[in-house]
């Protein structure tokens, strides 16, 4: 099985909305991710306040880098979200992962979203189908 | 109160992020509208298909202006998307909101994002909190 | 494959939480299913309104009738619901369903709660993992 | 305000549903609650497998006990519930909150519910809108 590493670089290297995004991978390992990003005038809807999108887009990544991260592909199949304070322009947010529970076929996964003053600004949890194809 | 087309002209016209997205409005009413996009190179991940936050913030944008339609300032505080099928490069989405419930507090929209092809690519539930501020 | 009526008959003949319930199967077809269910003083909280865990377990139980009736044993992955409105002693209350999306491994259902004056009093929204194990 | 163990005594005393689900209040503060159950053969589906309304009963009581304690009355927006193991005839469940945010009008809790080997079972997130109305 490939380490969590190289399949995380892999996943990145034409992931050209994640480099968008400014997404820095922090820290990997199997079933965990820390990602951080900085928030730019172009995330914002006009008064400084980055997009729902924005949080989601992040804390979507680092779903789908923890649950790819044991070697099988992964893909989301429901994920919610709860903006819980305001992010704004020139925050740096960190996503980081706890998975909750993992079975051969899903698994469920908790993102935190906090900002650069450890303030927690999106609680994000999501599920993912296993299959058996792996990452070669 | 101020009538629905104004308020989403206020909301979008400083929004640099909707404007990134190419959000396009086709229709709103009081508690409704529907929106159109047309999914660029930028906002995928090298495989050709959309990464799930462009998905998510096109609903997210339909849930704020549906929500903020009726006159008073609405802020999203749960969301949730289960994504069913591949978004492509040059998909054009359209997402579409219905309101399910509303309170003077709180109301819940499901918006459904659909494909050229009219085939369903995600669907989406929010829930609002309403306040007493109206748009002016 | 068993046909949907004789899959759900072995799913409620030993199902003592829905017969407490009162569930009523009303209609069963692949990947459908309408129930009824008459709400008690039991299920109330004493002030005449039902918990709200009592519109979630009639849901929960379509969910599994509808998911399961295409003939392969499917298990809920992660469900959500809110509730619109009381539900009060009394009450008739009526679920349906409706497949949003399935591919082979798993499925998406909606399912909307309604009382005897056809108002909607909660909506539930459930994914499945579908085994390849069948019913027989 | 009244102090939380009185509003949980208020909640709980005519509540026959959480009595028939022989629901224990264990610990309450503000904004965090221990409660306890024990799984009987009523509350399974002949399988010897609780239905999945029993665990979501019990921690939607958890959100309304927490999210009370507080002095006003709140009601739940918004909730959504993942079952990750079977929970079995005699089981003792716990359902713990943490409240992960909360405003003058809305709140996020988190509710994870354990069995007696301290395996967790399932994973609850709930959203209230908090009311200007207090308990006395």
């Amino acid at each position: 099985m490939l380490n969590p590493n190289i399949i995380i670089e892999k996943m990145m290297e034409n992931d050209a909305f994640s480099k968008w995004l400014n997404i820095e991978l922090v820290d990997i390992k199997k079933g965990y991710c820390r990602l951080k990003m900085h928030v730019t005038k172009e995330m914002t809807n006009g008064f400084f306040i980055a997009h729902g999108g924005i949080c989601y887009s992040l804390a979507d990544s680092a779903l789908a880098f923890s649950s790819n991260s044991h070697g099988y592909k992964a893909v989301s199949v429901e994920t919610s979200i709860s903006h819980t304070r305001k992010v704004m322009i020139n925050d740096i947010l960190t996503a980081e992962t706890k998975e909750l529970s993992k079975t051969n076929k899903t698994a469920l996964y908790s993102i935190i979203i906090s900002n650069q003053n450890n303030q927690r600004v999106a609680f994000f949890k999501g599920t993912v189908y296993i299959s058996d194809k792996t990452w070669h």
